[in-house]
């Protein structure tokens, strides 16, 4: 079994720290490739950089499909292009913000979710509608710290992580819920200090598309999810047109 | 790793069916033990079968851990037992309508439910707000044919099951989930019937509790889901007193 | 007109309490007989707790059908066994949270909660959403004093009751509900001491029973309330095969 | 106890009905006191009608609360007034629409309404909404019966309640709520014939009434409810001066 | 273009304010006629009071329809009789809250609403509700100025309010709503001051009602907001009988 | 006043359809400036193309900033961009099925939607949830006409339309929202062959956007929505970085 996880910024070095992440949980026989686009942000700390990410996105979900991955993991938290994602591949394709709310969820009770900056609370909130989770999500915390800088050695990242998770913990959450990719690496440490399960996103996800496809399961396609309509598409995003005779630049 | 499939009823026939699904989809190196409890309704489609089906689950539920299970999964789809069993097990453990409706959730924007009686639409329906998907779920649907009738040769289930599945999808479902351990054995035969992904619980919940445990997650013990205090227990169920000196029952 | 208040746990002494505080409510012509368990824990402050007082319920219930009663309550904040209950009683039933939601929602616009337990929290909180007032209900507070310790003379709980109901009005709440039968001796106490209406279930539940009986009322029996089928019932619950030649037990 | 049932149109024959049918239910030692004001429309099935109907309800509520009423019935399914009515009365107020539901909802898992015009269905719908029952309300269904025609013995209007009662509950809903006061009379024939129970709100909201008085609750008044500020009224209003000199028209 | 700004309490002053704002927002072409009734309270701060202004400003909409007016503000931040109003113009009619609170949604995903009384706080959070804003509206905060306070050039009500504005967005509100149209003159002082959008409603609303002319929508009339039916009208009331023969109090 | 309003696909013959629209409804002073991407899909009928439009969107939104726009409408009916495009404008940002949605929402109760495809049907459902009319929103129907056969005079698009309106009023809907920026041509027609108000989202938003304008109101730009941080950008994409040194595709 193959799965891709994508890291939808250009950051090589957080693309490797994903992949370490997702490998580590993966069963013996899943192959786990991290890549990441060749267009696009550095990173994503706001909706201009999550839309600007998502073209990148999509042409690694092409090129897996084509190369015959088996499911997808879109390893940043805001689960940019998600649906469109799922309309272009064939099978199971998980944000990690999806799978880690999911995953939380079954915890207990509540989950509390930590995250990035400020900024970003809106749309982890938005996400936290759309699945589900209203009524399941406490609160959601930005500890200031941009994702890049997440691990500078130099930086107070993790203890900074450590105490917005107790204190999310000591509210009532059953489970905390990490807000971005970059803090896969702090997980289990956290989960140790605070005394509550702790979920990564990444190696949540990378999980629970293994298990979608051994359980047979992808998305459904009879209705909005059904692969686009040919169409035509222009200027600099021409390579992009599905069935295009010279898919170059994938 | 052990995990633990418990059907709550006493209908050995049944567990067998159930424990030949969830071995199917564990992993090689995972041991599924299905189970059922020594006491209570051979089957449950009412809230007092449900309620009398509990104590002997919750049996289960201290033998399982006493004897090392890493994980259980609560085989009915009323997921009867599920915050009690959590508060007694150290692993994470799963109900099967909690596991399926999480799983075809991450399938696409939404599903629907086809369970046996109509008696037990409300139980699915509560479930189905208390796990977040009230906006998720489309609709539940019942066939009005009983637990121990679905494996009956003679009777048209499997029939009905799927033309149920199809209203689901031609409705604009893009998922449908099984409301019952028993239609199980039905699941991928039904998915290629309707053309559209169709969850079985009982796998679902096998391959998440699997997933839970590689991912070093259980049920957070640090406020409702703490172990219970030592209580005095008495009468016919004096044995389920924990920590009590005689567990011979167990 | 006879009232049936079953106390699901096994302490004879807040048996009595419970239906000291019924009796004095009741109309002239109606007899109130409390009664508890002769199985099951002695307090209830767990899941596990509660799911194992539901079977000593469900016997008093049936006993008490058997003898005529014409109406039920079950003297538990948790509501435990309500919905099995309601399938095997012909009059109506009704839990005492939610006959106090009912009472404290008809007070004004907002009421808050003022439980035992911290770890009773999500369970009061589930019921809530159940009978319709996340909107209503502004909070549950805690006072993290046992349930079995509320009634001792020596300890302090009527003033820490009083004081987290203050809390409740203070920030806004129309209306206190009371979360536990253990505090039913306190209600009018509190009442005069925060100035606001304090309901105790208890005595809710009582008056709210009387009504329905009055108003010709019972629970709807056409669909998921109706009689449960007869089933097989193994073990050391066989006595509860509904329908059982030998109904010894109860 | 003394309990003044408002018919807030001012239709003497309506009032009678109401009269009856609160009389009829309520206890020994209970006064029932049907009134309706001098001023306003003969029948309420708008907007416009229940605003101008307000104004004679709260007269009516100034002369009850002068004269020791302990409780008030606001007798038309719209509620009008009722948060008004709560701030100028010590005791408690019940709207029908409120009464019926609360206890349509003790009854199993939801219920439906059956209602007059299709025009109404809008403020049915707001008060389903306010109260909490949303999720708990299957359907509301107009009849298309005016008001002041329910009770033509040459019309149709029973068997037409019946008809839209039985689709109710053949849909699913546990019980019916009749959902204008002018349909009391028909109550108890017509859950006889949908065989369900079938909750006339005058009836409900009296008992309940009733009830709350004996609870010792009231209106929490520490907040919204308080007694309004006293306020300069000016115009044919003038009179609804509070504490003003010469309440003559009262 | 004619557009009738209703104040409903008979507050002259208010209503030359009122009639200010309205006109400094009006296009070129757009005549704003501010007026007040003849009749009810001197200010707006309870139930009670919204509930006696109600006449008075239906006879105002009922004076303005035959007047030809295009369009209705109802200016006071309870929305009083907007459902009421709507029946009766053939224009489109909005409340302040209303039009506020759409205003401020689509400056970002948040707003807070900052009011005159606590006691005010249970209604705006009503109308939040029914507009549909229960998830965008961030807190409703009291700064417990009474309405006709607001003016009184001796007061701090502006600072007041800047503060309560302030420790919206600092809680992480995108915009603010004020919650009384007696605030209208500071709103564009107190957004420089706290440095984010303040939307003020009699402005917002009578933008919004031009808007709405211009592109040729009004109260859909086929449903609840047709028309009332004819029906005869008593007492004081008499004269807002819809169709009588002597409308002389208009 | 300029407000620019983009459609977001690259089809030149709608954006002037949209043009005319907008410019129809636009006041006397202000100047309504129709623009189309230089890149990106034909037009906008599943996920794919949504996010692929995005790009080209933001260009124009950049581009129109420097241009001295004093606001901005994305004319498609998935408001794509719209979190993104408030970012980084400085005046207000409007989608027209938020607009149109607002605008709707103050003619009634309740409004229903008629969209093109059925695959779109999701995405609406997600902007209904997200502005806030989940419960105002009756029914979103799909009349399963592409986006550029709408004007295709040989299509019986109108008529299709027409009876998809009329089922959305006849179900109760007091208005009828236009889902597709290609059908503004027809919505005046619409309204009157159905009855009720009709509200095309072009030219709701042109009025809207111009509204707030005149309210002097914008993003609030102190959280979610201030400016993006400056972020390296790369590949196809280099030409968005903000501030780069050679905006030349802009």
């Amino acid at each position: 079994m193959r799965i891709r996880v994508i890291n939808p910024n250009t950051t090589a070095s957080m693309t490797e720290t994903i992949g370490r992440s997702a490998s580590g949980v993966a069963g013996p026989l899943t192959l786990v490739e991290a890549v990441n686009p060749t267009m696009g942000p550095a990173s994503i700390e706001s909706h201009y950089e999550e839309a600007l990410a998502v073209p990148g996105l999509l042409e690694q979900v092409a090129i897996g499909e084509r190369e015959g991955a088996d499911a997808f993991v879109i390893a940043c938290f805001g689960d940019p292009g998600l649906d469109a994602a799922r309309e272009i591949a064939t099978g199971p394709v998980l944000g990690i913000a999806e799978a880690a709310m999911h995953a939380a969820a079954m915890l207990g009770r509540s989950f509390g979710i930590v995250t990035t900056l400020g900024r970003t609370v809106g749309r982890a909130g938005e996400l936290v509608h759309r699945y589900g989770f209203a009524d399941v999500c406490t609160e959601i915390r930005a500890c200031e710290i941009p994702v890049l800088a997440l691990d500078d050695p130099a930086s107070d990242a993790r203890n900074v992580v450590v105490d917005e998770c107790r204190r999310v913990v000591d509210a009532g959450a059953d489970a905390v819920v990490l807000g971005c990719a970059g803090m896969a690496d702090f997980c289990s440490w956290v989960s140790g200090e605070v005394g509550a399960p702790v979920v990564d996103g990444v190696s949540a996800a990378t999980v629970l598309a293994e298990s979608l496809v051994r359980l047979g399961l992808a998305t459904g396609k009879r209705g909005e999810y059904a692969s686009p309509p040919r169409k035509a598409m222009t200027g600099l995003l021409a390579s992009f047109e599905l069935g295009a005779p010279a898919p170059a630049p994938f």
